[in-house]
């Protein structure tokens, strides 16, 4: 008997994804049919991204797993109606990426780069500290962290990272807790925020946190808008202890045109780009499993709904 | 009995050097003694720097080897007094420094950092092809061209290089020759010219060469300024043709203030600071040559007169 995979993600969302899914699942799971519009209680996955109209899980019922097509969950996790599996993508192609956005802001920052693409003139030769002379801190060690902090160990930049429980066993220096933050912020002269958005990571870089680093360090938020408090961003910037912000999430996206962040010279506002989703090989992720649930085996990159990723 | 080192590189570097030297030289060769002044025929090695007040090599009778502290040898390899060995500086700090400006460089291009630092409103989300699927070109194999090929494929992208004569055995793919050439400029998407200056490079990309690139075409020349014919890359420029040239060496520098350079937009300059050679490394070379031929053993990085690299 066949199995029913609905993409529930938003009909916005179907032309990009119909041809990537139809080919994936036919290679992965042949036997499962995927459709736009089924009785509930027929559907054996849903296929979901945050905005789509479907809103109440609950006649799902023999439904195995819902499958995000994006890494963020936290406009899911919290949806009480929500009893199934969730699971959220990781998309190889989203974490490289997110890694090239990550390399690439960090080398421009660490080179200075910005007064010769606006044009200095003169003959001012500046030449920055090697990369294994710079520290700087990734903030997360999840996929997308440890990611981008191996890619920057392999750049020579002394990387070290942290997160708020223990992670043992890394390649990378790690830290933990509220004292591992401290220590690592107080040496860290660039800085990229890649944590999930919880309510323990609401406002992480609060006044008190971005006082700890060295006066002018960068930051560097392709994480979750909400990791930083904007006002005491807004100040440390004013005051020269931010030396500059390069930010691609925000609290409201898109960023409205008169929001501080837009005009500030200290700040680099990318729209919410450092990581896209690529249709093709998501939907190779999502075919994968289909094809694991349909078999009974263990889902791929499930959330633990309680911790909220 | 003890041997000597001049260090004929000029005076105004002899308190950047002087330490590092010292240092570097009572580590690897504690019997030489290094000096500013000396008869030459007392003289066992020269320090060299171009520009250096020393043109004759004539009357150092003895001497082992002349020990250029920088890269490049076009200043000094054509003199016709100079019959000693010449070895140029393969300074391991000035191989990571280049490395990190063309990585950044090509990642600057890749991503299209250029229109968010320049403050682009609105929220057009752009996303740039991985790095998997950007051609990069690398002209030039030597130390530093495939030290920075290496690490472009470290981040995925899609790099293959290019040298006037076969390499054979490398871990990128490589081509050679005029039709070699041809064939990788006309899919390269970024081209970095790491090329020495000799008679047979000058004005490598001419008119005929640049319009093989594909439209739009990134040039990153950190190499030489005569590897480029700067009307021909104007013109490419002004039609187009290449969408953005970042320079940081010319044909004469401190590069004029009213030079077209200097004031285009699709061209961003950097004063020669690509790579700058650290003195505390490139002293530990110098000394470990020194030893080498005061040993008799084989000099490092030593120059081929006729092929003047």
């Amino acid at each position: 008997m066949s199995a029913v995979a609905l993409f529930g993600a938003g009909a916005s969302l179907w032309p990009e994804y119909e041809k990537h899914l139809r080919q994936a699942i036919q290679a992965a799971a042949p036997d499962v049919q995927l459709v736009t519009e089924a009785a509930p209680e027929t559907v054996d996955f849903i296929i979901y991204a945050p905005g789509s109209p479907l809103q109440d899980f609950s006649p799902y019922t023999k439904c195995k797993a819902v499958l995000n097509l994006w890494a963020g969950v936290e406009r899911i996790v919290g949806n009480p109606t929500l009893t199934q599996p969730l699971c959220r993508m990781v998309d190889p192609g989203l974490t490289e990426g997110m890694v090239e956005y990550v390399t690439g802001h960090v080398l421009r920052h660490h080179l200075g780069m910005d007064r010769y693409i606006l044009g200095a003139p003169g003959w001012n030769q500046i030449v920055p500290p090697l990369a294994r002379e710079r520290p700087v801190a990734v903030l997360g060690l999840g996929e997308l962290g440890l990611a981008c902090a191996r890619a920057l160990k392999g750049l020579n930049f002394a990387v070290e990272g942290w997160s708020r429980s223990e992670k043992a066993g890394l390649d990378i220096p790690a830290h933990h807790g509220e004292a591992g933050l401290e220590a690592l912020l107080r040496r860290a002269e660039i800085v990229v925020t890649l944590l999930p958005r919880t309510a323990e990571t609401e406002n992480l870089l609060n006044a008190t946190r971005l006082g700890w680093l060295p006066k002018g360090a960068a930051l560097i938020n392709p994480g979750r808008g909400p990791l930083i408090d904007d006002d005491a961003l807004l100040a440390a910037l004013d005051s020269g202890q931010v030396g500059h912000a390069t930010l691609d999430v925000f609290r409201v996206e898109p960023l409205p045109e008169d929001h501080p962040f837009r005009h500030h010279p200290r700040v680099t506002v990318t729209p919410h780009i450092a990581a896209d989703t690529r249709a093709s090989s998501a939907a190779r992720v999502i075919a994968e499993n289909i094809r694991r649930g349909v078999a009974g085996e263990a889902l791929l990159h499930q959330v633990d709904l309680r911790r909220g990723y």
